[in-house]
């Protein structure tokens, strides 16, 4: 029995990687499709998300049956209980990817980003393919030093965050009424995800550490 | 032993019904902070959003010591799943009247929503302070009709959503930036919480049903 449900704890984690791989790549093409307005691209990522739900309902179901069929207790229910929880937030987060394509997708052949902020928004695709990128290595991995690194990230995407608000409402802003709110949305969309990032982050360092404070941060 | 975990599932209902009134009296006060520039108001919501953070807290460790003590099966397992679930939605939505409250607070003394707007945004309070009560009466009753109500307030405020879009991209929109960006973003608030109650809806569907169509939609 213990062998069989070591193996299944083993395919949840990597079902979780697989998982935040495919946000990863939504969240990457999405901000592709974003600065560059590509359609296609924006197409796909509205797609794919589908898949990353379908994802998600999979894991849930098998989360429940490891429960009712194993009765896990300590470390391997805690194990299993945070799956349930990252895999809601994974979701959340292709969820966020798919509203970034969405706007590409609606300003086309446009670029719904003025040009006064390609330089801000081309920085917070970077840290949200980097935050993407690095969740999947830290389901991969469990390595503690790449969950700060998810921590530093999200302090820069808050950042820029804010440097959107800054421009939006600075003396020199000329963009559209729709330029405005693209900006507004776009710009709560990778704030968003960055959080959930965090919320991933440590729920991880929880597991690794046992310490709840961090998880109730 | 099964008399003491009935008791406890009794519990857990309650408390979530419990942490569902909280959300209710927050969003109801948020939006009218909002509405009348109320600062005071604005500043209490902010403040007991830490009491419902607490309160999922709490209600998260009794669950997982559930899990872990009585390893339920069938009904009563879906039933501290779905509770695990619905206080982590319950906490956003929380979240979500505080995000309200904030930028009431923000532009005090002024009233955030401009004048033009002030009716679409009386009605999306309305319908998101019915969502709040509707929602602690079906953690309370289980009764599935307002259930169904819940997703035609959601419609509504969907609905009242897209009004706002319409208002800020039309051609008769004279706000300035900080307005446009507040009625956007106040807008997307409003609208996330109607389907986090939504989503809450669906569950207890599910729970009352066993139909997981229902809460996979």
């Amino acid at each position: 029995m213990r062998h069989i449900f070591d193996a299944e704890l083993t395919q949840l984690g990597q079902d979780l990687a697989a998982m935040s791989r495919r946000v990863e790549h939504a969240v990457t093409s999405a901000g592709t499709a974003l600065l560059t307005a590509d359609l296609q691209l924006a197409e796909s990522v509205i797609a794919d998300d589908l898949a990353i739900d379908a994802i998600e309902r999979d894991l849930d179901e098998r989360c429940v049956l490891l429960l009712a069929q194993q009765a896990p207790v300590a470390t391997d229910l805690r194990v299993v209980v945070s799956s349930l929880r990252m895999s809601a937030t994974l979701e959340r987060m292709g969820d966020l990817a798919r509203h970034v394509a969405e706007v590409a997708r609606g300003r086309y052949p446009r670029v719904a980003i003025p040009q006064s902020l390609t330089g801000t928004f081309a920085e917070m695709h970077d840290a949200a393919a980097r935050v993407g990128r690095r969740t999947t290595t830290l389901l991969t991995t469990h390595d503690l030093a790449v969950a700060e690194k998810i921590e530093r990230d999200d302090d820069l995407l808050d950042e820029l965050h804010r440097d959107t608000f800054n421009a939006t409402l600075g003396p020199s802003w000329d963009g559209t009424a729709q330029e405005t709110v693209d900006v507004t949305l776009v710009g709560r969309y990778y704030e968003r995800f960055g959080d959930h990032a965090v919320s991933i982050a440590r729920r991880v360092t929880y597991l690794v550490t046992g310490d709840s404070e961090v998880a109730a941060r």
